[in-house]
């Protein structure tokens, strides 16, 4: 993968599928990548928040990027998240992920005790050092317990290596106060808590949601639109999507996209206990969410 | 005025002059006024949180919409705020502005005990029900106490007399939660704290926000902009205006509005204490971004 | 009233009592009064959170204290609430309450806009200046939108007028800190969110509180119990009166208050709406919580 | 060891040495471990908050649980802690630490994505099912995303392995509502965030804290005094240890205990980057509490 090409498009967070013992199901992983990609997804992002990075162990981590990486061969890039307390682990990670062959890097810090700016800078900067990987920086203010200042963002958009941001707040205008600041050093993803045609309207490059691992046409249809500056089209469609994204932040996100997933014929097992699965009446939502945007 | 025209465009919330004892200065208020309805300002929002209505009494507030519907003089919709703790305060607040001649109603709830959705519907549908006037829901989670859920608003939107909603929340996505949940049956108006060009993406009839006091050109410059579905060069505006919104956004509203407006020639004294006016160096900030878009 | 004899003991804040209209039931308030006096309370605080300040506006206000004030006739200080988002309006009613002959001013901010540690001190200070009543400092982060850091409590305890701080977070460590920062010149009262004992045992004066309206005998008993060093029957009462602080937490405070004074035979009306009165259910949680203390 | 005695006193959390390449430094816990029992402490908790059990990989936690209980060597019990997203990661945890000697579990839930009661309640019964050791749940919602409702515990209250909480909010009310709820089921014990005297008062078994760790002899001497009941004593003691809790809830608490133990003649390394250690002047700090209570 030429790793000097922009990122952009439709870069679904991939579900982890696992079986009942709880190990990655690593066959049921590379169909869905085979599906995707097949959908004309523009890159992969296996263990964001959606992929549940936060329940899986080192090795199960491993397990993902290496069978994601092998199943897309080089057709669509792979940003693989990398996630810790400490910056020595997330380093390592870094560095495993890129020798496994992940195109890219979503740099994620999970904090404990409240951490200064300096220290979060660090740590993503400590990350974006240690590979040649371009870095796209995550925040997601709902689920992490550190954020990223506008000043935090705007010293580590200098960094040579940090390339992009993805960011999970419902602000939108965050982005817009991203953009002017970094002035073109960062390019922004939207996450599904965004409005993804206005992110593409404000000069997005596209969006990283996990929504799109059960609605990867209409995704690509919809980025399309927006790439063709057809914007009243892109509202049409984007307004059905936006039903799917809305039932989606309602319930636990793996497990609203692993009932899609399942109702789509891609059985990726539960979400890890002690969170649960979708219970009739929540899968029967989804399935509509889904019917209305022809995923079903 | 014909109050069945559907409101739309750019609606400044109106700063509230005041002399050294706190009084309203009734001859300052009616010269802004008359200078934003020149700039083409679309309507005119006065006891929104830019004016200040959480620090006026009641005698003050009357002399504020009496002297903006006088000075408008059914040039352009008033949109006056009426806000309270208390049903029945805020049912004589409505009343008493209709008298007065105000063409709407922007309510506002505040809270001090936390309140079940059953008793902040029953507030809004009292106001509404009050006077024939159609009355904007304003809600605002960073400086109220209450908020207004998804179904609540849904429930709201069915009142005959509720037309409109204008949202001060940074969460774009809701407001095209809103629109798809009251399929055509409420309006909406963005507040500062959102896009606005993204907002006429999605299907807003324009804002109402504090910042289109200093900034009318632009502001009407870029509603046009949008109604024409000029996207692009409506961005390259927004961008400039952006700039703006984050100045103010960073300060007390009302005395970065104040101290804007003093820089444009419009003395409207100070935010009222405890609040404090901006120091010289803030001020030197919002001279700075007035001057980016042509406003100084 | 000698206002240089410290405030202690139990200080209930006092219901509002309202008829159909809304207008203050002045006769239950005299005979509320004249009961809790005759049970023993220390003190009577008019216009706390409890009695419904903030849905009060300044007639009905100023009718409270008159009333309270005329009908404890001297037995025992009256504490009276002011509270205001402006310092001159704050100031009108401190010497407003004083001329109607409040013994203290129990003193309150109102904030909208976000305000700075300088705008606080400023605000606080500003009453106190305006009598020569002690001002007692009000502190409620659960329902106002400012909070006193212990760097503004520690500057305010040096003003000559103010003397002691009702806390009503629900940090008691955070009162054992004022305590050692303020060195003696600030006397502390417990609100209803902590365990009152407990306060008495780190050197509280006594407490400030919506239950002791309904709980007057039960709650002198304790602070006699406390005050002679009996801390192990203090906490045997403690525990069944905290239960009582419990079914009052978990509904609209002035709602079961009012609730419980009916139960007692004292009709203070209903909360103002869109506050509601407590339900069939919740008023039987009430009741039990009342006869487990004996006050019912 | 004997688990069927009742916890009680003080149970300090340990510091988690580490060497320059972050490994854990055995020898330096050994010796810390022997330091506070010739302090009298009455128990030990590694891997809490302050042990940084967030910061350490599953090898490092159980270098620590098998140091601390080689050099416990049965004298106190060992409360190993642990916390995972995931029950199956909890479940082997302590079987693990139990296999390793530990006498007791201080069970931890990390949350990622918000989690439902009954998962809450599904994780912390795994966890007290795994083993036969004694449960103690712990929870902290200033670092922690999920919290214990009242209802859960008590829920968890009847498992026949679950026989003490440790809070760490501040709210000490809390804690007897724990303990009116639970009827006897449940022992308490305060956080460094509580007033541990008033936790005593109210009925508490002791405490587990950070500050003990730099603190045991004066922690052993107030956990005396309150036994006694000997309040007032105990009370004077307790306002100077409070300003070592002050001192220690202001910085990042493993810093802090760093720092202390470091004083003291204890080096443990520095907490786990991008935590950094304290600064010169926030040493003094410590230095200066430590100094007030003789510690130093």
């Amino acid at each position: 993968m030429n790793t000097t090409a922009r990122l952009h498009g439709v870069i679904p967070y991939l579900a982890s599928p696992v079986d009942a013992e709880g190990e990655i199901d690593r066959e049921a992983l590379a169909r869905l990548v085979e599906h995707l990609i097949a959908r004309g997804v523009h890159g992969l992002a296996p263990l964001g928040s959606t992929g549940e990075f936060a329940y899986l162990d080192l090795r199960r981590r491993e397990a993902v990027v290496q069978t994601v990486v092998e199943a897309a061969a080089g057709r669509v890039p792979v940003i693989a998240g990398v996630a810790s307390t400490t910056t020595a682990d997330a380093v390592a990670q870094a560095r495993r992920w890129r020798m496994l062959g992940a195109d890219g890097i979503l740099a994620i810090l999970e904090a404990y005790f409240p951490l200064d700016e300096a220290g979060v800078v660090d740590y993503f900067s400590a990350v974006a050092s240690a590979t040649d990987a371009p870095v796209t920086l995550y925040t997601n203010p709902n689920f992490q317990r550190s954020d990223l200042s506008l000043a935090a963002i705007g010293e580590l958009s200098r960094h040579p290596n940090i390339h992009y941001i993805k960011d999970a707040s419902t602000n939108t205008g965050r982005l817009l106060s991203i953009l002017n600041r970094t002035e073109g050093r960062l390019g922004v993803f939207a996450a599904s808590s965004h409005i993804t045609t206005a992110v593409m309207l404000i000069g997005g490059l596209g969006w990283m949601a996990g929504p799109s691992c059960v609605a990867p046409e209409a995704s690509v249809r919809l980025y399309e639109l927006c790439r063709a500056g057809s914007w009243a089209e892109a509202m049409e469609l984007q307004r059905d999507l936006w039903s799917l994204n809305e039932a989606f932040a309602r319930y636990n996100l793996a497990a609203a996209i692993k009932a899609g997933l399942r109702l789509q014929g891609f059985d990726c097992g539960d979400p890890l206990p002690p969170q649960r699965r979708l219970t009739v009446e929540e899968i029967a939502q989804v399935e509509a969410a889904l019917k209305r945007i022809g995923a079903l």
